[in-house]
């Protein structure tokens, strides 16, 4: 078990600068191990849908830049890494409020890393969705790791 | 088969209206089948993500929307129908440019509706990305399909 | 928090006797809770896929299965409740070996129950393959939930 | 647009000898395309699950093998393609008959290959069940394609 290859202020500046789909606030984060993140994304009336609850994109973008924030703790800063599959329960309907995101790494392959979400209604026990997807790594990447 | 139960003025407004997350402007309608759609999503640069392409989240939105609009083509406007999962291949990746979907039903049941969605680059013939899903469809609207 | 609704003796027999495709000897039940089980899968020849691992449908089969059992620990034995959908993440090739199943709900409604799984080989401590998937709850089974 | 780089008998034999979780007897090929295929499964008692249909795994297993057959219409036969994530919405429940796969590539990478398949019972237009995976394809095949 080494360090997280990635700080708190690295994720949230990449969240703010790099990743608009994210939300235009960004991300902070909450807690980083080797693997596995929490990250927090503030209210933005914009991801409300009808229901008055949070969108369901709203949630899938956080879950991916979470599951890529695991990736990094794992690797380190890897712009190339890209999504290939993802797939979304929705569990509950979110209330208007900030949602947290804990991710893990199912497995961390040379070539391809999959990982789970659990994302929340800031102060709700129970979890609104469930995200599983993979990360495909660039052979560099793969390589230094 | 009978005619569209929702017109594309109406999928216009709702996109516009009531789903933020597909994007400020909404979609605009090129065709409706009874249990299909065609939408066209303008091009923002807000939905760019790192290498220049558009992000995940971006065609995950609109592929949900459009598949909401294959529903509705079926049964009319039902406000409270929502997805229950959604599951995405992401296959290439988009030039950053207007995005086409095309949504058709595979299923419409009483209870739930699964489709599937091809996501186009405008102009390209290979899809970006492929979106299967289930929408839950409330009891009132299910008893009067 | 109240006991399981089904006990072993009736999951093992529905095993054995109702979905042969989990395997021709069944399950053995290591734990039951309320909405979660851990089952145990023996080791069967026919199982095997080129490369000399268990095949794909032989993990998807006993998730299903396991998912199935953790429905039932919550609602009762439940003949038709029936699969939605299902996703499967291989993360390593599994040994030649017995397989254990974890599975646990994400949620229980009315209409539909959630839940995730995870598969090992026997004896090894990182999961073989992991799974989502979504059970429908026929009308009258929910009513008496 | 060239041949197919296998021909059928070599999938049946594959089918019969290599990957028994498809069924005791194997596939028949109906049709082979380039990234494409239509295979022919048996009706087998022992995959029939509660309430007389047949089961999940055997829906997807034959998914599964159908895709790998459209990836070796593609890229020839390559022993160690490995299926890394499968998705299945269920969508009817089958008569106890055989059942036909068709499946066809979304994309095929140098490292990735994505495909879908529906799965009906013979004789019956509405597909009984949809399928979306993804096969990682081994360095050397890779190359080789």
């Amino acid at each position: 078990m080494t360090a997280p290859r990635i700080d708190a202020a690295e994720v949230e500046r990449i969240s703010r600068e790099d990743v608009p789909s994210v939300g235009p606030e960004g991300v902070r984060v909450l807690a980083l191990g080797e693997g596995s993140c929490s990250v927090w994304l503030p209210y933005d009336p914009r991801s409300i849908r009808p229901g008055g609850t949070i969108s369901g994109p709203t949630m899938m973008g956080l879950a991916d830049f979470a599951l890529y924030v695991a990736v990094m703790t794992a690797i380190g800063p890897v712009k190339l890494a890209v999504t290939t599959d993802l797939t979304c329960h929705f569990l509950r309907r979110p209330e208007p409020r900030p949602l947290v995101a804990h991710a893990k790494l199912l497995k961390l392959g040379r070539r391809l890393a999959i990982g789970e979400v659990a994302v929340h209604a800031e102060g709700e026990t129970e979890p609104v969705a469930h995200i599983v997807a993979t990360y495909s790594i660039p052979p560099e990447a793969g390589a230094a790791s």
